[in-house]
């Protein structure tokens, strides 16, 4: 939602350490406390090797923000804010020496009145940022944010190293305004059955010296076309039915066809005090009953069927294929326009339709919704809550209850917006939350009351739905196996871990540690060794490496197996989770993206956009239709019956798909070619995939080689094609 | 809670049929319209074989009440209202023809101010009552009830016949009010840590003229003595911190300690407006996580842990044996506090802690909850939903928000109330609702802010709970086999059915029919047939009799032969439930009572409140603590080795028993006692259990006998002996 009409003053601030600093230094605002300090001090790159580690001491002090302004002329009726849309975390305000303010957690905006405190010259406006919050008497971690709404990411995970932004992230400025305000509008709306029409809600909330005023709603079409109109004194005569809304559909499935609103509040003279527009759309979504959950469980003594795990996008039951979005930046306040757009872009190459955006960071910028409604991408949205137990405690509970608010009004209207989720893995051993806990049954009740019509979940996973695992191999299965043996209603994280790029490598690791590649200080923070459940090669995983394809010989060597390894694991996962349709619903790698350059870890994309080796595999094991063979293993010996089953993966609608011809080529690590066999399928029914026969062959004996290569190719429709790289032993 | 101060003026009224009824017959208030019709044109026992069908034609008809009074004298500032507890289920109300109230919901309390509208004389007060809701379009039966607040067991069950009660249902009478008065009053408190201390939090609603009145809070211990006592303003001066407050226990684990509020509104000039006073307590509850449901589940590709089903009373993680609670009388208007009474006094007797009240019907009178936290009986309190869809309508919706929240005020204040629950079996393929269903999403919110210290389920059961199964044997199996293979964290619902005593079935079949024993429509109707699931024979199971103890030779045979299968079921399934303790922690028979006299079903008690034969079997199955013997099947060979495990099961604290001796002796069909093996039990931990040695002896071959008996014996404790009938095959 974006605000006109009001004169903005933008500020020129300054920062300096603790609460009465004696020297300042020029801030960057939105971004970071730590950044401009860093940045004063010449730091080197944070990035590199466990430079990181020169902000510690940044975690433990206050930090001071300053600027000053002249008083601005003001009208009758008008009057002087500092608005922010973010301060993390907790913050006091004063002008002039007179604390007028304080406020916590970095999710709400910030408005603060200010005109009446004013001199007319040289007023000193100062924002205190309070040390990093940490709960008492918890092992330095994650935990230490379990009693407050920081996002527990910030304090060290198995793919982030500790690093605790703070300061303004996101738009401040001095805002003048008019008598009377916007506060926020929320855009609700029933479709008709044959989504035919849309009918309207429209609730605005607005302040300052609204008696007597009116407000106008307009809708207007991709064209900018205005489609629907209204006037009235409050909001209850805003709505009204909306004959042949165009629907939103998610890039795969339709256009993802954008409205944009205007709310516009008129004085008792017609005189427009305020105008807010945004984005919205028209789609139904749901969650509803995996095809077949209702059978089960079966028996006499019965405990209930599994959660809703299967989304309903206008009555198409559609697979949701996607990613975990985390921040992209580890300052978040970094994160602009352009990044969520590049990042979105990825999104759309790698054939996902949804974004799960994981609770152990904090929601997104505005720009990211806007993009993804835009780019026809779903949004499962987390509160912030990950992996640790939070408190019933009253404190806690008022600033979750008012960060919640703030993140829902801030992104109801959107489009996108699919699920709204009460944080990551909170009913686990590790974390010890249950459905009993206030927290989430307060969640549920504020997604009730302000955006009833979004699904809304406690956690993830619910029962039914299923995390992990985390690595290509272990013990003697790989992801083949245990993939077959999981019968879930949706994947919503895997990960298969592998080496970043090379050109992302040289940035982070000194040279002479390149190769070879050993668990040095530089390697172990960018999470490279140690990094995950006691193991001490994850994320490398040089011995799965290894056992596949022998020792790297080089770095691009390195580079290259280990992509083949992820690619290759998350080809399985994404494509054996889209056989499980439909009782399979859902496929969400961990993770899209980082906000730190990992050497090595799950993701498929490293910082800042770069995709890894393994993303071609990821984007074609996405198509809306392909081609795909099944193997129960990876590693195949010569002599032995080689055996795959065929498949036609067809998640689309409309298409009546005519019958293919696939043919299994094997590939011999000299490049020969052998055709095995060739299979017409049947016409496939929308969204209905087909199992082909079983492909059989004795493989030869290679001399030298650790890999072959299985190709299904479908005629006429090379975009179809599908091809497996698996490993070979003589 | 009840008021005190005000006048209130009791009034006689009349009923008839329609909306302007020719004549009127005489009222029972409160009632139900179809009893008192029935009355006056002397229908016989609508109990008695099928005569309940003749009360059919009252579903579709609506019924007028009235009454007519003098306009009492009010004093300056007093009004005159009428007031009633519960108006079942739609209704108009009218005060000398001018229609001043519409009200639709049975659980919400009707409050209607009427002098404005009187004269002097003859006040013509009229209560039409709408024909029973039906959604349309759907089967006879209760799905009919799915759009609705009313309990769906009125369209039929398979233990209640179709009898839709409608009327004046609850306290019912003229009120004279003073300037204001008190709505309702909620007390919450949080026990500290060690339970020395409660720090209470008095919420009181008033209405009428308020301006310049005080209200007074004061808490009287069970003497009588004032312990706690605040006066102010409003209500947030009226709690504070109470020191040592006596805990309320359930009779098994201690004293239910029953403490008496008193709120008193007062005038600027300190005279009492108004007093309410009730019944509350003090005691911490919470669902909390299972002894090891942590660890599960496990493996790679993980769904969450099972939902918390353990109860935790005062920090003591008890085990919940009970049974499940339905409404006492089909016409609920005719429940009393004395049957209230003797029933939980029956609970008592079969050792029980816990009434699950179960959501197909209503929630219970007042007089029940007063009783259980006198006696010590914990309830799990169920909205009004059971086994539909309930749906996302705005009006449902809307209903639902007004009845459920006259439900969770009316009994927050109890000690007894341990769970709050959306209703019965919504997670299921017969339901069709899950986690996203906006009814119970609704729910949720509303116990979250009314009574947030209460546990909340959406439904039962959840996973890792169980209902089921329902009966002894079924294939190859009993009950014995099932639930050795189950692992539930609790069994909230198990039925074994049972034919009821002799004394009800004279009562309710045509002599002639009484024997032998087939589907004539009286026992039809009385749910012995044809009753449940497409199964002929259920609830009177004569093919289970007949298989183990051979064809019934009388009624009275019938009725012992089928006890004893009830009973040994029941107990098979109890002390299972207990031995699978920790990770199970309830165990709830279906059910416990019933307001229709079933010739059989899978009850324990018949209507009106007459133990069936199986009662001392449960009574003995659920003692606090007891010998047991775990048997894998029921039925054994001459020739056989008979095994058995020896158990002692203790649900105690504090007690730290000491060793036991048990012995077990088997029985011969003659009376001839055998010692099989003694057992010298360990000293049990508090709530632990403690598995005995493996008995084994080969049973000898009697002549003529199709049963046999396992004692186990505990020396110096008769009270701890146990006993089991187990069936004999030549």
């Amino acid at each position: 939602m974006h605000t006109f009409l009001m004169i903005l003053i933008m500020l020129n601030w300054e920062i300096g350490v603790g609460r009465e600093p004696e020297t300042f230094v020029p801030a960057t605002v939105p971004g970071a406390c730590q950044m401009d300090i860093a940045k004063s001090e010449n730091y080197p790159s944070w990035q590199f090797s466990d430079n990181y580690k020169m902000f510690g001491w940044m975690e433990d002090v206050d930090f001071t923000y300053r600027t000053s302004f002249d008083k601005p002329v003001l009208k009758r009726g008008e009057s002087l804010w500092l608005c922010s849309k973010g301060i993390d975390y907790q913050c006091e305000i004063s002008i002039n020496g007179v604390q007028v303010a304080t406020h916590e957690g970095a999710l709400s905006p910030v408005q603060v009145r200010l005109d009446e405190y004013l001199q007319a010259k040289d007023n000193v406006l100062k924002v205190v940022i309070l040390k990093a919050p940490k709960r008492p008497g918890v092992p330095k971690g994650r935990e230490e944010a379990s009693y407050c709404c920081k996002p527990p990411v910030s304090y060290e995970w198995d793919w982030h190293p500790r690093l605790i932004p703070s300061g303004i992230w996101d738009e401040t400025s001095l805002v003048i305004r008019k008598s009377a305000w916007i506060e926020n509008t929320g855009i609700s709306y029933e479709l008709s059955d044959d989504f035919s029409s849309a009918d309207l809600h429209v609730d605005v909330l607005t302040a300052g010296k609204v008696k007597g005023t009116s407000l106008r709603f307009t809708l207007l079409d991709a064209a900018g076309n205005k489609v629907f109109s209204r006037k009235g004194s409050d909001s209850s005569a805003l709505g009204g039915v909306l004959e042949n809304p165009e629907l939103w559909w998610t890039w795969d499935h339709g256009e993802p066809y954008v409205y944009t609103y205007e709310v516009e509040l008129l004085s008792s003279n017609g005189e427009i005090l305020d105008k807010v527009t945004g984005q919205t759309g028209f789609r139904r979504v749901r969650l509803v009953m995996n095809t077949d959950s209702w059978a089960k469980p079966d028996g006499k003594v019965k405990t209930r069927s599994d959660a809703p795990a299967q989304i309903e996008l206008n009555g198409r039951r559609i697979f949701a294929k996607g990613s975990n979005w985390v921040a992209p930046e580890v300052f978040i306040g970094y994160a602009d326009q352009k990044r969520y757009n590049e990042m979105i872009d990825l999104g759309i190459k790698a054939n996902f339709n949804i974004f799960r955006c994981w609770g152990g960071c904090a929601p997104s910028k505005d720009a990211f919704y806007d993009e993804c409604d835009r780019r026809g991408i779903l949004v499962w949205q987390e509160f912030p809550l990950a992996c640790n137990k939070y408190p019933d405690d009253p404190h806690y509970l008022a600033v979750l209850e008012q960060e919640a608010r703030s993140i829902v009004r801030r992104i109801r209207n959107h489009p996108c917006l699919a699920i709204l989720c009460g944080g990551n893995e909170l009913f686990t051993s590790w974390s010890g939350m249950d459905d009993q806990a206030l927290p989430l049954r307060l969640l549920n009740k504020i997604c009730y009351e302000l955006a009833p019509e979004i699904p809304f979940n406690m956690t993830s996973p619910l029962n039914g739905m299923a995390h992990g695992y985390y690595l290509f191999k272990d013990g003697d299965q790989t992801v083949h196996q245990w993939m077959d043996e999981a019968r879930c209603t949706a994947y919503t994280e895997f990960g298969v871990p592998g080496v970043s790029p090379r050109e992302v490598l040289e940035k982070i690791i000194p040279e002479d540690e390149l190769f070879p590649v050993g668990p040095t200080t530089a390697w172990a923070v960018h999470h490279a060794f140690y990094a995950w459940d006691g193991k001490p090669a994850t994320w490398i995983d040089l011995e799965t490496i290894k056992y596949f394809f022998g020792e790297p010989t080089s770095l691009d060597d390195l580079i290259r197996k280990s992509s083949i390894i992820q690619g290759e694991g998350y080809k399985a996962i994404y494509e054996e989770a889209r056989r499980q349709k439909p009782h399979c619903a859902m496929a969400m790698c961990w993770d899209f993206n980082e906000p730190w350059p990992a050497a090595a870890n799950n993701s498929i994309t490293t910082y800042p956009a770069v995709p890894k080796g393994c993303f071609p595999s990821v984007s074609a094991a996405c198509r809306p239709i392909c081609s795909s063979a099944k193997f129960m293993k990876y590693q195949w010996t010569a002599s032995e019956t080689l055996e795959f089953t065929l498949w036609l993966l067809n998640d689309t609608f409309g298409k009546t798909p005519a019958p293919y011809t696939m043919t299994a080529i094997l590939v011999a690590p000299d490049g020969t070619q052998t055709e095995l066999q060739s299979w017409t399928t049947p016409s496939a029914a929308d969204n209905e995939n087909i199992q082909g026969p079983c492909v059989k062959t004795v493989l030869p004996t290679w001399d030298g080689a650790c890999t072959f290569t299985v190709k299904v190719l479908v005629s006429g429709h090379p975009e179809m094609d599908s091809s497996y790289t698996l490993a070979y032993k003589k």
